[in-house]
């Protein structure tokens, strides 16, 4: 149970490059990293509109001063100060999120970057490369696993009370973009332009949520082929797709089946995960993250809740409200960020014993996400043909 | 509304084949036929242990001269009574339907057989073209399609509540065949052996119910070409699969998904059926078969239940409980043989308008479900290929 | 597993007294009666209109001459014939309850009654003397306890998964009366006049289901003393109620809360029973026959599925569709109907043996039901005071 | 839509009595305060053991100096400087809230307290004359009417949406009490000893939540009478109850019924809310806070999302996540805080225009809530009596 105690030796100094007043992802961010005590927000780049950017930061609590109007200046700012950031957030589009980062590990500043990382698995690994000669981390905000219960199911997949792994079920879908893109906002825009998204649309901003998630909770399983089909049907996205089915084979003999789509009309359920084994199956959705399914062959089925005493240790850990009192995505973000302050933690401290078994969404989650990203575009492109997975 | 009143004009005198007392379907028939007074069960070959079929016809009722110890004797027993049967349900396993409803076709009686039909479309053509020539009724029991509100779905698509049509999302599932089949009982085993299951095993199963209710949901919808993959995880099943994906690219450019298995374990939740177009979406399961979701993109989610003013006339039209009372699957199977024998005395009145436009799981559905059988296995076979619907 | 085989010794010979086309009743009665050849509906008294009650009547298959205009003439043609009716069910509003099954009973035919029986206990008294003087069962169509996972509760109880019984929460509530009564037609005008309906709308209508089916989970609960308040939010249907409470002191220390209401708007969710014991409780709704709660304190929550072998006997005994497979309250009107036919059957053989352990819903639970109506009303009488149970 | 914008002038100088590291309430407080830099942690005397304060204080970034032993010695303390806190929450037991409240006030000090506020009216009232002789506020923490939703409700309600109120339906209940104390807890402990839980324990601890919440969405719906049956499953919580049934009569005519229990053996639903109009219903629950159910007789069922553009301004302001992304129980706390320190600022600026409507749970909230307390109580006394409402 988390209750607010600190767990690093001191608040990170933290700054943001994005999630201004206009965008939806600032406050998850903010929300997530403010409640405990382990960040300070000091510094920002909100806004590519420099004086709204002033006066959104200051209504945070952000000195004036240190309200810059680009991430460049940030920089500039901050490693001229002896208090300045220890790091640095990036809520911006797919396409600065290279640029910016490299940017701030150059400047000795721990990055936390959003999903999808970079365009590419070769950007990927020049960003690992500099991090690792800079010393510094890379987190990556996957805000969804950051709820208890995902570790619940992976601790009962790790325990074998599931069996063999036979089939991994995924789906994100809802119906945002189930219309034209006439007058959309910017957060449509440039989702749905290759050149500011990169090469998919809702691959890349909820599919890789989906693929994140199923590898914590089947670490051992690897993709060896996969086939996708993608399709937009609002014509203006392609070759950006608001529509795609991934079919995957695992090595184990393991069968994956993943949805993502922004034009499932209507739909608000949003993620659900089945992992299917041998003895049994669970089932979990961020829509009611509170519970889990489990579900034993030939038995009741059964509901799990999270807080509960009969829980993981693993699934209990990082709880917040307790048993009977819901959790929310903020919560989740909130041991996302956590786990990202207690990695940067530990590398100022030099601690790499710690590093060496502390899971957060690091610079390698990010890769792979990137990697299977680029393996779903090359089947696509290919006719939705299976492809090795490279 | 549905209160009993005879819809034909005299009950049908019935026969069945199979549905003995060992196994679970042969009640699926006789609470179907039964209720309504528009069948009366005169005669059966219901057991290959014939003293059982006598003692078990017996006790439903059928005299015990009229308990067959097989099919042919049946034929020979009943064609030789002025009062002989005037139609067969077919309720034995699938490696024996053609031989059968071809002999009941010969000897002039009509045939209502389970599901998958027959082995290939070429098989099933041939029983059409006989069916035809002796003007005889072959149907076949698509249980599920009976339940009302799969009905109330296609009035909402052909209205066009739900715009274009872009996703088709089906699902049947279960895990009953988790484990290995060691000192599994007949049903299983027929069901897992290519000489008495035909070439598939959960796709014939299961996958037909998903497919022919899609038809009519979405009876303009034509696939242009699709992807089957199929697995057998209990070993001895293969080359039929317990498990299979397929992928479907429609010639309108929606696009497809369907998942059948009988390894999912614990799953109780049978089928899913969601239809995704440009303004709504609607959603049924079985499991739940009183209510609907309807998915109108940008308004609050609606549930629409059965036997309410507020459904469409053809979602009405069958109801049998009214609302706030659940129906069952017997109440869908009732509809189905009502149908069917609707379209018999229709036959026997000679009223071609009638059968014109009267619908009901017919000869042509389950050729279809058998086409759609053959271009899975043909995809499967060809390395889980995309194939041209033939 | 129920497979239609008979359990009595002949099909009994079954005619209706109401349940014509216009109302929704009768084909409850019928689709429960006739689906195993337990009974063959041979004549009724179907319709106050005499000519609608014949056309209706012939339509069911029913022999014209058969088809009478009263249950006077009905009784008088049956018994003068030598296959007269062995039984007949009343399907008419409450107050023609008693005259009828009086009638019934003299005339030496065995009874099915809907509930509530009468209007008084008195009269429930007298018809279970003449039942006993005349050899001859009355029966009282509580349908919704024919579903097996009632039963199964009742088993789990007994056999102390619950321990000790603590709390009886239940609710049938709807909204279908939530509007005035103007224009409204004959089902809810008879049921809202006191010289029609007795001295309770929805308290007998609804509520004495939910007292009948908790005194088969709770057998051995006795009432101690209950408090009842209840209002007619239509005033036009005072003194009769359209809500009402009921607070109940059980002889054990348990505590009940019952709640009945026809205004509820918008609520489909129908019956909600929930038992609470010191270990554990179960939760059924007839919204969701299929399925029950199982929640043991400090685990997780389960749900048990109809058909599944993990049940008790009890639980599964009377199942007709099997696991995975829906059942409907036509399946559970089947139940009702088949353990009546059992106990009119073991009349006719004399077998009291049988009797003295068949549970079915008799005269004695028709009687309850109304005896603890007649304590409500004293209760609402009152000031909606406490009363000692009588 | 919150986005972590300050609404006030300066971030409040908070401390806190109580919620140290052995209990559960204290990190909803922080939790719920932290996140928007609303308040800033100064200040602390929490925990009986002062060591153990100072270490857990200290953990959470207050200074040591400032981790008091009691909350006397933290009024010394704060009152001394300059920089003194502004407010102090106070989530101890409940037979401390009076003393240290008035002590804070006496010290000029705000207030955030738990609920039940106070153990009788008469204390409420000499509070609420000391705070406003004082000039200060005094929240209470009725942290589930921070959900948005609540919020649409009480929009929804006030535009007539549902028609006239009929049936107010309340439940909070659970079964982490439904065995025996020995070996229970401190939590457990004192709220089972009337000496330090007051009158009541279920009716305070958790039927307090349903009054408030039931207050906010029908401000205008007055109780004319009520009648409380209260129990003690665990006898050796008695004279205080583990169970209670209240009924209502409003002034309007309406009914309610509430059900509060503790020892509802393994329901983990929590809290749920039905308010039943002539037109339509709203039904809630925490447990799913994100979606809402509306019910219009007559019309499908409708679940409305939070975050939603369809909701109503008020359901729409507060939000946090946005459409699809979850709120949780720490994010309600959050808006309570919020709507606290905004009343504080005001205060603190004499902007009396601004209190005079602003929404937050106040003294007077606290006072009835206290105050229906009284009423059950006196109605559980008299025999589970119908009582006027005083």
């Amino acid at each position: 149970m988390i209750n607010g105690e600190r767990t690093i030796q001191r608040p990170l100094r933290w700054g943001m490059v994005g999630g201004g007043r206009t965008g939806q992802v600032g406050y998850k961010h903010r929300t997530g990293a403010l409640r405990d005590g382990t960040y300070q927000l000091v510094a920002g780049a909100f806004d590519l509109d420099a004086a709204r950017g002033v006066d959104f930061g200051t209504n945070l609590g952000v000195a004036e001063e240190r309200c810059y109007a680009t991430y460049q200046a940030l920089i500039a700012g901050e490693t001229a100060r002896a208090d300045g950031v220890d790091v640095v957030s990036v809520a911006t589009p797919n396409f600065t999120h290279f640029e910016i980062t490299k940017a701030l590990l150059n400047a000795g500043i721990h990055v936390i970057c959003e999903k999808p990382l970079f365009f590419t698995v070769a950007e990927c690994d020049e960003i690992a490369a500099l991090a690792a000669e800079k010393n510094l981390i890379v987190g990556v905000t996957y805000g969804f696993t950051g709820h208890p219960l995902v570790h619940q199911m992976a601790a009962m997949v790790a325990k074998g009370m599931l069996g063999d792994i036979r089939i991994v079920d995924l789906q994100y879908t809802h119906g945002f973009n189930a219309g034209d893109d006439v007058g959309a906002g910017e957060a449509v825009k440039w989702r749905t332009n290759p050149a500011t998204a990169g090469a998919t649309f809702v691959l890349g901003d909820i599919g890789t949520h989906l693929y994140y998630l199923s590898e914590i909770v089947l670490p051992e399983l690897k993709i060896e082929k996969l086939l996708c089909d993608r399709k937009a049907f609002i014509a203006t996205r392609a070759p950006l797709e608001d529509h795609a089915t991934v079919l995957t084979h695992y090595s184990n003999g393991a069968r994956g089946r993943l949805w993502v789509s922004s034009v499932n009309a209507g739909n608000m359920g949003s993620q659900r995960y089945r992992f299917v084994g041998s003895k049994a199956s669970v089932e979990w959705s961020d829509s009611h993250p509170d519970q889990l399914l489990y579900d034993v062959q030939g038995e009741p089925n059964q509901i799990l809740h999270h807080g509960m005493p009969y829980l993981e240790a693993e699934g209990l850990k990082y709880d917040r409200m307790g048993g009977l009192h819901t959790e929310g995505l903020g919560d989740a973000w909130s041991n996302i960020y956590l786990w990202i302050a207690q990695a940067i933690d530990a590398k100022m401290r030099g601690d790499e014993a710690f590093l060496a078994t502390h899971h957060y969404p690091d610079i390698h989650a990010g890769t792979e996400g990137v990697r299977w990203l680029e393996n779903c575009v090359r089947s696509a492109d290919a006719g939705s043909a299976w492809v090795d997975f490279e």
